[in-house]
């Protein structure tokens, strides 16, 4: 099985425990239209491959993990695209869940999507008990304050907030627990493997701002330009575009720096090189920065 | 210790947890108003209740969990305040979080204390790592849809739902995971103790269908009459006043022959009389319904 087959797979186990008959259908409607169809599943696809990197001899508790941070990863979005905060009525080319299933169930929805990350956890860790609590205190704190998504979130209801600070926790949490999750679900030494996730995570975040300039809704899937509209902190504001691709090459470098000695080093270093490709292609520096001349990472 | 400040403490703890300077102070003062000062703390101190009877050889699990079911009671009525729901000004007396705080901060604070849940059962389950996977299990379900309090929220946003349906899940579902729980963190069989939370979850909803008619909003410190006002579905306004009463303590009866034989088996039971006595008092039934006598449970 591919990896991505194995996280859609272990997303439709996550959902499938809260879905019967005796259940309210528009909330499990509402569930389901924030998990399919994904986007990039960037996240769950870096924690299983971590997981095979370090070796893991199974990939049941690995899959569970990155479905569980897949989940918190959606249910931030729902959240996030609520009127209150980003209004958005389109995310990945579609009307968002507030848009499609109104404002209550988009609250439900966020709510039951962060029980089913847990939930995840759970079906996945039957063979390897002792791996849950390290994984429940991974994921947590990766999602919740004092630094995680939820607090991210947080940071835009301060009067006064530092970018890094606010894109650590905004987007670099999951990022972290998603490299970390991998090695503890492989059942090896999580440590090394945080440096990874955090300049992966700050890497993503960069490439997100400059995409919100550089793109139109259309490409986007969902309202561009909203940053700047919404008074948020961008790398692409602060050090311009041409500034904040550059930073965004630099995180990759390190990155792949940061990969730990590891049976599957050679291989994640690759992924790393593609996934950059895709977040930041070549193609979008020509046409934005068209003196600038970018080094592979 | 009693164990309310057993409660209080673990509630502390699980808070803890999620704040130091790094973090957003004001999602931390939301999350702080949201838990404290509490109100009866009735899940958990069933939670400890049932624990204790079962002969517990230490709490701090079972403190542990009933500090996590809190929190989840707790964040359910934080999003059940928010405007796009119930719009509640007042809760306990004093502003609800949404409107002392704004309906961002709501939002994630709701959020933040469900995962603290989790958070606060992995801080009291080092000593039985095996009773782990259970207990997120139990709580999980009560929380989550199908039937756990969110689906229970979510039957609001269905043009058709049952009295019974709405209410085993709105409030009865937690009250099953309070009940169980207790009996999972102390290591013994815990389905015999379903029946008991599915009794008191039901009393303790029809309780509160009573009081929303009969009290003033100053007595209930949120506002009154929000069943009728909200179209929701109400047992008070399906079976009339005394009607609702003798349900009450009719199920309050039942409760009491639902306690398993165990250790503690009497002295819980004196928690249900009392309980029930402080949720319906025997001098609302006589301003309400003069002519009607009540049998003791």
């Amino acid at each position: 099985m591919e990896n991505n087959e194995r996280i859609e797979a272990a997303l439709e186990a996550a959902l499938a425990v809260q879905r019967d008959a005796s259940g309210p259908p528009r909330l499990a409607a509402a569930m389901r239209d924030a998990v399919f169809p994904g986007g990039a599943r960037i996240r769950p696809n870096l924690t299983l491959a971590v997981a095979q990197a370090c070796g893991a001899e199974d990939l049941e508790l690995a899959a569970g993990a990155a479905a569980a941070i897949e989940l918190m990863h959606c249910a931030s979005l729902v959240h996030d695209d609520l009127p209150c905060f980003d209004n958005a009525l389109t995310r990945r080319g579609r009307p968002s869940v507030f848009a499609a299933h109104g404002e209550r169930l988009a609250v439900l929805a966020g709510d039951a999507l962060i029980v089913a990350a847990y939930q995840s956890l759970l079906a996945g860790g039957s063979a390897h008990p002792q791996r849950l609590a390290p994984l429940i205190q991974t994921i947590s704190t990766g999602v919740a304050a004092p630094s995680g998504i939820i607090a991210g979130q947080a940071w835009e209801c301060e009067p006064r907030v530092a970018l890094t600070e606010y894109q650590r926790a905004k987007t670099g949490a999951l990022f972290v627990a998603a490299t970390v999750a991998g090695a503890q679900a492989a059942g090896v030494a999580s440590d090394p493997w945080r440096s990874l996730g955090e300049c992966l995570g700050e890497a993503y975040q960069v490439a997100d701002d400059i995409r919100d300039v550089a793109l139109d809704a259309e490409a986007l899937g969902k309202p561009a330009g909203q940053d700047a509209a919404l008074g948020r902190p961008s790398s692409a504001a602060e050090l311009g575009l041409c500034g904040a691709i550059q930073l965004f090459d630099r995180l990759i470098a390190y990155a792949s720096t940061a990969i730990p000695s590891c049976r599957g080093s050679a291989q994640l270093r690759t992924l790393v090189r593609l996934e950059s490709k895709r977040l930041v292609p070549v193609s979008l520096t020509r046409k934005l920065a068209p003196s600038m001349a970018r080094v592979a990472a």
